[in-house]
């Protein structure tokens, strides 16, 4: 089971009743938190949930709306006596834009550890999240990502049977592990069939549309990507300021067959977004705009 | 007419219902902002006032609930086409501390100038404002500052008549300038009488209790000044993180014979400032628990 929530919904600057973008995972104990502009602190407090489980911080690039809140997030976590390293994780430079920022926050009860994405798509798999960063088209070097949580196989009580394995390893052969028993060894495959499909989610924002975004996105069970505007005429603005409209955002949705989209990042002009959805709809249905605290627990398929 | 507003009261960390402490003033179309924790510039946004006219930024010291929110403001004042310069001041290395948060707003439409304060006591004039900054005791270089609108003396229309001075030069006369009439001068003292009383604002925190506050504070139409705690067996933790209490605070203000007091910089674990305040009032009856957005009009005193 993942949590995620949707922690505000702005792009550009922070607005009385609407937080900078940014999205918090729970997953196992474990939160992850992609983006943090000025406020993304507050956001987290008035959702209650918690600071000190973030062991991964994700950033999308290093415009101010993405990343402001993080020296201010790192002191309150610090002041919530987190001990643990948290890996936070960016664009090349994130450590040195990130030691730049803690000029205000030089001392803290923990580690930082850094991974700098150089590459079009790279993997990494953090604190039980399956993350794939790629390479998406802003003004500076940007990454969107995918969140994914494996699902095992079925355990077959059958093939356990009929091995004779003794069920005092069934459930470390479940877990994975490999069990030796005299001369007799038990692997997990023996009794575990193939994997099942897991939970997806991709976070893409800032950007003009992509094919490796609706590729990253592909049957995910939530997309939560970015419409800075709503007003088809302002197309022109999007390309130039390499944004996306509602439009777009929903032609990548139905490109990508994910089971739902929801638009984050609006413009500060952008007052109302509902007012556009009947339109956004009708290229991508399940399309929802996107509010500050917004949350969904995603569950693993019934079979 | 000086406005002057209180646009959080929190100290520490921003919290759902509590902006970080912070002050701005409005003085003849021209706006001084101190402090810019977290999420300042969206109690600013909050209170409807502008951020375009903000010309002077004085910052007290460098913890991050104090500086925190600038790169996001200066961006937002970017975006609102701001092209003056803007002047920063603050304790030494102010300039440092600020290009190293500018690592994620390096492109402004406008100047910073800075003006650094080496000295225990520094006088500065700027956009209108008389300003002291006055250093005071926390456990980094820490500046307070009293803010100070000059009045100018009463214009004497007996005079004026009686010198024979034309009409047409006496609003000349009475902004400060000098006028040359063919072989006749005529001289501001002609006609002006001594300086009167103007208006007198003074902002501290963070601090410990010191007689300079006092002394900086005198007669005061305002004093804002710091209580991090109002639970009187909280002096401890005041010592060892060198903050006042609510009750320190008052001792202050009744040494400064100010004509009011608003307390801020609450800890989190402060809920209810007014709970104290009956203690507060005993030893300083104009005290007041500051309030985010607490708003006052001073004008210069009756005759």
């Amino acid at each position: 089971m993942l949590d995620v929530c949707l922690l505000g919904c702005s792009g550009m600057m922070p607005l009385p009743r609407r937080w900078l973008t940014a999205m918090m995972a729970r997953y196992n104990g474990s939160n992850l938190l992609i983006d943090c502009g000025e406020g993304t602190q507050i956001a987290i407090k008035n959702k209650g949930w918690s600071f000190n489980p973030i062991d991964v911080i994700l950033i999308t690039h290093f415009h101010a709306d993405h990343i402001s809140g993080l020296p201010g997030l790192l002191l309150t976590m610090g002041n919530a006596e987190r001990k643990d390293p948290v890996t936070i994780v960016g664009p090349k430079g994130v450590e040195k834009v990130v030691n730049s920022l803690r000029v205000i926050a030089p001392e803290l009860p923990f580690e930082l550890k850094f991974i700098e994405l150089n590459e079009k798509i790279e993997k990494l798999s953090l604190c039980g999240y399956n993350i794939t960063a790629f390479k998406v088209n802003h003004n500076v070097v940007c990454y969107g990502y995918t969140l994914e949580i494996e699902r095992k196989g079925k355990f077959s009580l059958e093939k356990a049977e009929s091995l004779n394995i003794p069920k005092r390893f069934w459930s470390l052969l479940q877990n994975g592990e490999k069990v030796a028993d005299g001369d007799k060894e038990y692997y997990p495959e023996m009794v575990m069939g193939p994997k099942r499909k897991g939970i997806k989610v991709c976070y893409c924002t800032d950007s003009r549309p992509l094919g490796i975004i609706s590729e990253q996105a592909k049957n995910a069970d939530l997309f939560i990507c970015e419409g800075m505007y709503g007003e088809k005429d302002k197309i022109a603005k999007a390309k130039e300021y390499k944004h996306m409209t509602f439009y777009e955002a929903a032609k990548l949705a139905k490109e990508a067959e994910v089971k739902e989209m929801w638009l984050t990042h609006y413009s500060p002009s952008l007052l109302k977004p509902e007012l556009y959805m009947k339109d956004v709809k009708k290229i991508f249905k399940n399309s929802v705009p996107g509010k500050d605290g917004k949350s969904v627990e995603i569950n693993f398929e019934e079979e």
